[in-house]
This record gives structure tokens, C-alpha cells and sequence, in this order.
């Protein structure tokens, strides 16, 4: 049977990419508020591809952006279920002058589909879509029962995600979810992600005097919060790049030497990344390599500071106020709410006399890993070797997904995350694209992923 | 003759305050583009004020806003020659509903004259211009020999001064510079302030990635600026508050147990100190006391921090730069140039591996403090001690005036610093006053000077 779903799928490669070009066409920028018909449109253009492929579909309205759930229904026999998620919203333009051809005008160029989304996740999750649709018009029939839930709101934060699969939980039920929202390992070879970090980003303010004061006036009888700050944040890691907060490593997972010797393994050029990024040298926690820490080392992170004087010049004052925005990636088995207690703890002890503390909570997030030897990640790692021509590899994200430990909480499931699209796919910059070649091989792919789950 | 002068000057008591209301209209703020007409009225106002006190005067051009010089002559015998320094600029208003009578419009309430500049600094040279006519008019003859410079740019730098005096180097000849541009001790107490700190002023620029990356993506891999930063500025001073620099303090005086003695004299209130800037403790550098610290001690303070994600809310970036101002007040014989080479130095040596590290430089001056022991500081302490009826403390501050090293080198003068105005005149701020009793007493100390400085 699979043979002729390929074949059905290498036939209709070019009426593909006109049908992803009409799905691309609409503006569905899920920020912004003028462009909530479009979002309505964009629930509507995904209700009526599943209706194309197949599939009985239903809009679920939210709080904000509406999701769609489809399902091809059960299967004779049972055999695993599987849910497909993806999301039809996408990021904002951004500056227009940057873009070789307008977001919203998909255009091809040397092989590759550019436009808003085109990556992240319109083509992703359309593949998946168009796989189904190839099983349904090119099979006797489907040999396991898919459901798909496409939202409307990745890119803002999937507020409403949890709300609507708890309010469906029945419906979405599955043995695994399937995600293709994450890239290829480089130019030919696919990718299985299957771990990822989580988050927990807080707020250091250190106050001092009521208002600014002149530093030479004041200067030496005073503790200056910048100052304090500096030695704050300063005191949280050590020379060895080790994290000092009391705590923060006990629940650690320590890298297996399997899985530090398949790191190893990867063809990861550490000098391009280095020049890539523009730094001198790559650092960080002594001890573990680049994709280690990368992937599977807890961090702890700056992302702003403000204070006193910030303009060109000079200016002789003693900030009153001082704040650094500090976040933490954590890794599975570290509990986010248990690491956040002892950042603040640590944070408080380390204040210097003289100065008020305060540390506020910005948001946390579980970190995600999934089990290597399912029977899913085999077929899915299998699909992808079929689907592109190459084994996959299997690599883990630095970067926080947090409604996977959401779907294994409330769904009972682990992720699947097949990788489709280029890693240097612009997805949330200007010239986004998804190549042509991995539409189709994606397309394939997720073909071959259900033949290969039912035959597991 | 003394008599006939201070009687003179008991009698013009409310003259001189109508007198003084006059100059304060003139708007001369020195920084207000807007404002050039008003600067050209306020260095005419002082000629003519010269003039009506009996002295030759000029107006001298400038790059930039005009000084007025004046001299009352050679005396017969010789005898010393004082150069009185004090400027007709102000300080912007700022918000004009902050002022309970508007600034230029000087209103008498409780006793003191509000207008902006009546205290910084208009009132306070007047009354030694208005010293300098009650001898002409009540006196035989002046026993010393009294010039004044008076320039239009203090407020923003003083930058054409050094050019003004280097010019006129021997028109300004003399043996000491008297300067009433610092406050009295309190109400009651006026006060000689010979000591002011130098300023080293730097900005730390810390280089990363060349643009703002993904905290998750990129987190653990490379060294975070903002954790750089911090580190640095960490680095540069201990936990007894002590700056780490090496070679910081080898050129610092140790305060005299008689200066640390008097110091500790000093009815100075620490708690009232405290809870004025609202802060939880009085902290510094360790082994030394609150004014040891503040008016003798070299300090380190950050001005202020920016980089990365400062809006409200949260974003996970690695920022690409930030930045720290940083600067540094030294003590007398504390070389501003070395201070800041040294500074640099520690600087790139605190570096981490990965980030770039540049120190940029934006201004130093040199610390001043006036000998103790001459006819000057001593003529000038009973001047005082008789114009308010109260012995002067002799206080140091913590800010900096590049000008009193500056006299001291090109003219080889040390300065008197006497101050007649109240600490809380609001000097820069809305509502600045100078009490009508400080106007008075201050004249007469200006006139007592004179006779103490020609017995000395």
C-alpha cells in the first residue's frame, strides 16, 4: 500500500506547493490585533484542507485565536493513535524593506518557497496533512487513526493550548503526539529532537536611595545598587562557569556516555558556529562539550540590565534602582518552581548591606526529554531515513517547547518532534523559506511515518 | 575703619536685597541655547554691578559665554592681592509647577530670597562685590588689593575658564582665590570647605555576539555580556568596600589623627543622613567613618548599566553589548591619568573569555585640598567666625571642581572656599533660596576678610 502513497505523493509535487502558496497567502499574524480576520481566515483555510485531505474537521473557538482538531476517525483493529500538532499562526513581518520578495507573496527562488510561515509551520504541518490525504486517495485504507490539532496561537505564547486539550482531552486522546515545528540538522539531514530545556526567567531590582544621588556628594557612604547588582548577579556563577545557587544541580539528570558519545558522533563544525555568532571563543560550564551544554547542561543567563545614566556622556549619579533580567534554561527532572525558590534565595543572600532586594517571577517552564526507545521514535526516525534519503539524526534543543511536558501531563503522551525545514530557515526574521524539495520529502516522510507505526 | 564698613553695610541691609532681586531676573541660564541674549544682559549687570561698586571692570569674550574681570588696584605698600572667582550662570529651572513663585521673579518668604541662581551663585559673589563698595564708600582706602573673576559657563563646565585665566594670567595675579560657591555646615554654622575630590569617569563596553541571540538556542555555549559585565564591575572592589584596583591606593594620603579628630568632632547626625536618602544602612569602605569616607576617601561607583531586554516583561536574549558607566572619586595626590590607566587594566584583566572589552573615557580632574595653616584660611575663618557671629566648621566635600586645581597650577594660588548659603538651599533644584540674614552676614564676613587678610 505504501508504495502507491508515495507514488500518488511524487505525482502531485508541484500541485502541492500552489496549494501551500494559497494557505500562505493569508496574513495570519497572531499579535496583531488588526489582523484578526485573517486569523479567522487562517482557522478556516486549515478546516477546509483537512475537509480536501479527508478529513471531518471542527473549528474550536478559544479565549483568543480558534484551534482546529480533525481526526480520520478509528481504525479496524485498533493500533496506536497518533495526534499531529502544528499552528497556523505566524510571526510578525517585521522591517518589509529586509524582504527579497513580500511575506505574504510566496515566491520561488533557487528551489525554495519564500514566505511568512512558510517553515514555521504552515509547510511543516502541511505535510503532514498532504500524507494523510495521499493514504486516503492512493490506499484501500489508513492503517492508524490520526488526529490533528492545529492552533492559532504558538506564536503568542499557546495561552489557550492547555484550556482546549483539557476541554478535549477524550478527543485528542493518543499514544504519541507529532510535532514538525523544529529544523533538519543541516542541509540533507533530517532530524528527531528529542529533548528540549526549560525555562524559569526572573527579575533582579536592586533598590538603594530614594532617588538618584550625586555620586561625589554621596559616594563611599553609601551601598550603590549598581554596584550591589553587579555583585549579585556576579556571585551566581563560578570561574568554571558552573552555576553556584545552592541546589541548582541535585535533580540533574548526568549525561548517559551513549548519549555523549552520539553527540560526539555529530558533524557539528564548532568553529562555523563560533564565526557564525561572532565571539572569540565558545565557553561555558567546564567539562562538557559545545553541544552538551548546548543541549543538555542546566544555564543561567543575563537577558537585560538598566540603571541610573544610560545616555551618551557623563553623568555623576548614584542609581536608586537598579534591575537585570536573569533566566535560567533547566533541564529534565529539575522541578522550575523548586529552582526558582532557590534563585531567589540565593539571590537575597548574596545582597549586600544597604541596599533592598527584590527579585520578581517571570515565568517557568518544565524542561522535556523523550524516551529513545519507543516504538514511535523508532518509526518516525525510520520515516524520515525513507522520506529524505538519510538516516536522521538525533539531536536536543536549547530553546523551551512547554507544552510538551503539557501534552505528557495531560494527554499521557510523549512527543515526537520530526525536523523538516532548514536550521537556517529564517523563521522568525525576514526571507523565511522551506524548500520545495523538503515539502516533498517531508510529505513523504510523514506517509512513510504511518506505515511504519502500524507496522511497529 | 572695619566698623565704619560693617556699620555701612548694617545700614544698606534692604538695598542690598532689592539690589540682588535685580540681577536674579536676568534668566542667564548658561545651558539654554535660548537663553544668549539673557547671558549677554547677566555679564553686562555684573559690569555694571562692578561699576557702581567702585571698580574698573571689562567684559571678557569667550568661545562661548562671556567673564567679567574686575580689579580695584594696586595698594599703597603692597600687601596681599585676592582673586574673588564666582559665576552669573544658572541651572536650568526644570519643571516650572514645582516652583511655589516662579524663578525669576525673586519672592521673599520666611525670610529668604527664592529665585533661581540666589544661592549658586549670584547671591553669594554679590555679597563680596557688595563688601568691596562699603569700603570704598565707608573706608579711607581698601587695605588689600581685590579682583574678580566672574564667568558665564560654570553651570556647563566651565570650559573656556582655563583659556580666560591662562590669558589674563597676569591680570588675575594673586595670592589666594576666595570662592563662595559651597554651602554653610547648617543654619547656624557657616563653614570653610578645603577639600573636594577628583573625578575619573569611564564607561565599560562589553562586546558578545553580534546580535542579540536566543537564550535557549545559544545559552551555555558562549560568554553572556551581561554576565561579563557583572563580573567585572564585581571585581573591582572587595567585601570591606575596599577598591581592588591594583595600585589604587599607593598614592593616597592617610587622613592625620588631628583631621580624623576633628572630623569626628563634627555634630554630624548619621541617622538623619541615612534616613534623608532613604536607605537602610550607611556602608562603605571599612576602618574609616561616614565623613572619613565621604570627604577623604576614594571611592568607585557604577552611574549606570544598559544592554539586552529592558522593556517590562520578559525575552529570553543573549544580548550582543552591554555596558556599565563607572567612575571614580579620588583624594589629593591620587594622579587622575594613573588612576584611570590603572583602571583600564584591572578592567581587561577582569575580562572573561569570549567577549570583547573596551573602556572608554569621558573625563577626569584632579582632587584639591587647601592648606590649613595659611594667613588666607586663617583671615577667612574669622571672617566668618565675626560676620555670623559663629566660629566656621572647616568641612571637605565629596564632588569635584577641576577649577581649584586649575587656579593652582596656571595662577599658583591655593583657594578659599567660604560658604554663606544654607546646605538645603535647593541649589539645583525648584524653589532654591539664600536666607536675606546669609546675604547679610555674608557681607560682612566678605568685608571683615578683607581687614583680617591685610593684618594677617
Amino acid at each position: 500500500m505504501i508504495e502507491n502513497v508515495i507514488a500518488h505523493i511524487d505525482k502531485q509535487k508541484e500541485s502541492y506547493v500552489e496549494r501551500l502558496c494559497d494557505f500562505l497567502r493569508i496574513q495570519s499574524i497572531s499579535t496583531d490585533p488588526k489582523k484578526k480576520s485573517e486569523m479567522q481566515k487562517g482557522a478556516e483555510c486549515v478546516l477546509n484542507l483537512f475537509n480536501e485531505c479527508g478529513m471531518e474537521a471542527q473549528i474550536v473557538e478559544t479565549a483568543g485565536h480558534a484551534s482546529v482538531i480533525a481526526d480520520t476517525g478509528p481504525v479496524d483493529g485498533g493500533g496506536a493513535t497518533v495526534l499531529i500538532y502544528g499552528h497556523y499562526d505566524v510571526q510578525p513581518t517585521g522591517d518589509l524593506s529586509l524582504w527579497e520578495s513580500p511575506p505574504f507573496e510566496p515566491t520561488i527562488r533557487d528551489g525554495a518557497i519564500f514566505a511568512r510561515g512558510s517553515a514555521d509551520d504552515k509547510g511543516q504541518v502541511f505535510a503532514h496533512m498532504l500524507a494523510i490525504e495521499a493514504w486516503k486517495k492512493a490506499a484501500t485504507r489508513l492503517p492508524i487513526r490520526v488526529k490533528f490539532l492545529v492552533e492559532g496561537e504558538e506564536e503568542i505564547g499557546s495561552a489557550n493550548l492547555e484550556t482546549v486539550v483539557r476541554e478535549h482531552k477524550d478527543r485528542l486522546a493518543c499514544d504519541y503526539v507529532v510535532l514538525s515545528d523544529t529544523p533538519k540538522f543541516d542541509m540533507e539531514t533530517p532530524a528527531i529532537t528529542y529533548g528540549t530545556k526549560g525555562l524559569v526567567y526572573k527579575e533582579i531590582v536592586v533598590s538603594g536611595p530614594k532617588h538618584n544621588l550625586h555620586s561625589g556628594s554621596f559616594g563611599g557612604t553609601i551601598t550603590n545598587p549598581g554596584n550591589a547588582l553587579s555583585q549579585i548577579v556576579a556571585s551566581l556563577k563560578d570561574d568554571d562557569n558552573r552555576v553556584t545557587i545552592p541546589g541548582y544541580y541535585d535533580d540533574v539528570v548526568a549525561i548517559s556516555d551513549e548519549e555523549k558519545e552520539k553527540m560526539a558522533a555529530l558533524p557539528f563544525d564548532e568553529d562555523a558556529y563560533r564565526k557564525e555568532m561572532g565571539v572569540t571563543a565558545l565557553t561555558g560550564e567546564k567539562g562538557f562539550t559545545t553541544l552538551e551544554r548546548r543541549w543538555a547542561r542546566p544555564t543561567l543567563d543575563v537577558n537585560g540590565m538598566h540603571g541610573g545614566f544610560t545616555d551618551p556622556g557623563s553623568s555623576t549619579v548614584i542609581p536608586s534602582r537598579v534591575m537585570a533580567k536573569v533566566s535560567m534554561r533547566i533541564v529534565p527532572n529539575q522541578d522550575p518552581v523548586k529552582i526558582g525558590e532557590l534563585f531567589d534565595k540565593a539571590v537575597l543572600a548574596a545582597a549586600p548591606e544597604g541596599v533592598r532586594v527584590e527579585v520578581i517571577h517571570h515565568a517557568s517552564a518544565g524542561a522535556y526529554v523523550s524516551p529513545l526507545g519507543t516504538p514511535g521514535i523508532r518509526a518516525a526516525a525510520e520515516a524520515l531515513k525513507l522520506g529524505f534519503g538519510k538516516e536522521p539524526f538525533f539531536i536536543r534543543e536549547g530553546g523551551t517547547l512547554p507544552i510538551l511536558p503539557m501534552f505528557k501531563e495531560v494527554l499521557g503522551a510523549e512527543s515526537l518532534m520530526m525536523g523538516l525545514c532548514m536550521p537556517n530557515c529564517n523563521a522568525h526574521g525576514p526571507n523565511e523559506f522551506f524548500h520545495v524539495s523538503d515539502l516533498h520529502n517531508g510529505t513523504r516522510a510523514a506517509a512513510f511515518f504511518v506505515d511504519q507505526l502500524s507496522k511497529a
